[in-house]
This record gives structure tokens, sequence and C-alpha cells, in this order.
């Protein structure tokens, strides 16, 4: 992604008794945000944490979900009226409440 | 990166009281990592935290760099024998002491 671009991560960190359902997350989950902010979004990742950096360590986050905008007004016009629908599936893949980071490529 | 990608990623919380030196980061320290570990990277990103989800909230971190491997053990063979000198740059530019997420990536 070029500089400048901007990416809004949702990071779901691990924890005790917390469930992620990857599946769900990647096929069901991913396909309902990309249809309802369209072309807003220049594109998308989603990664499974395996470990931390000490030995036999959990990751912090069991999973991160990355979407990059050309704009924060982009992210936030096309996010802004879906956000009940979108936060409103989370209940359907985790029992975690994620972690917002907006932040700004550098490289 | 396609699927079953290692990502390696070091998050720099923020926090009062600690800088980052994003100048040093992107051009020294990634270029100094780059050269020891070569050709086992296949990817580098570095962004920078601007936000949180909530309006005028500060990011969760200030700084992310992710690098990416083909496997585990490409990361583990190339970082571990130079991790010394990596992590002893640290201090050269931020007084922050990182936390290391290790994910796959899935889409």
């Amino acid at each position: 992604m070029k500089k400048g671009t901007i990416k809004v991560s949702v990071l779901y960190p691990y924890g005790e008794g917390k469930t992620f359902d990857m599946g769900y997350y990647c096929n069901t989950h991913v396909a309902m945000v990309s249809g309802l902010l369209g072309e807003a979004i220049i594109g998308a990742t989603i990664e499974k944490g395996i470990a931390g950096g000490a030995p036999n360590s959990q990751p912090t986050y069991v999973a991160m979900g990355n979407l990059y905008f050309n704009s924060m007004d982009a992210f936030q016009n096309s996010f802004g009226p879906n956000a009940d629908k979108i936060l409103g599936d989370i209940p359907n893949y985790t029992n975690i409440e994620p972690i917002i980071q907006i932040s700004e490529v550098m490289v």
C-alpha cells in the first residue's frame, strides 16, 4: 500500500474462555463488510495469531483484520452508516471485544 | 501475501512520556534489519498510529512494523543469529518496549 493510505486494524485479544470462529470471519463477516463498504475498501487482510515473542507463549491477538482506505474521510463516510450492522455481526463469530487501531501507512 | 505466509509484527504501545523516532525507524533501523535478514524477508510494512476507535482517542500503538517470511523456520533461522544486533538498536529510536505478535496470513 502506498504511503498515506489509511489502515484500520481490528485486533482480537487472546484470553481464557475467549472463542473466535475464523471460518465465519474469513468467509461470512468479511464478505458482508466488503459488500457494505464497497469501493471505499482498497484492500483487506486477515491474520491468525499463532505465538508471541517468547518461546511457547500465546499470541497477544488471536486474530487481526485490516482494511485499507484512501483517506480518513473514505473510511468514516463508508463505515459510519454501516457501523451498527457490522458491529452487530461480531457476536456471530466471537465473544471477544476487539480493539480498533487507525494507522497511516509509512512504508 | 499468500495464505500461510508468516507475519511478524512489532507493536509499540502508546504511553505517557514515550518517544518514537519514526524517521530513524523507517530509514536506518529497517535498512539494518533488511541487510541482516536478507532474502528471508519477503515483505515489510510500517504504519504510524493516528487514532483509536473512539473519537479523539489515542492509538493503542504509535508504530507497527511488520515483516513477512515464507515459514517460521525462515524467520527463526534468520532472526536468531541477529537478534542481539536488532534488539540492541531499539534504544536508538524509542524508549518503548515493543510487543511481538507472530501470525499466519489467512486472507
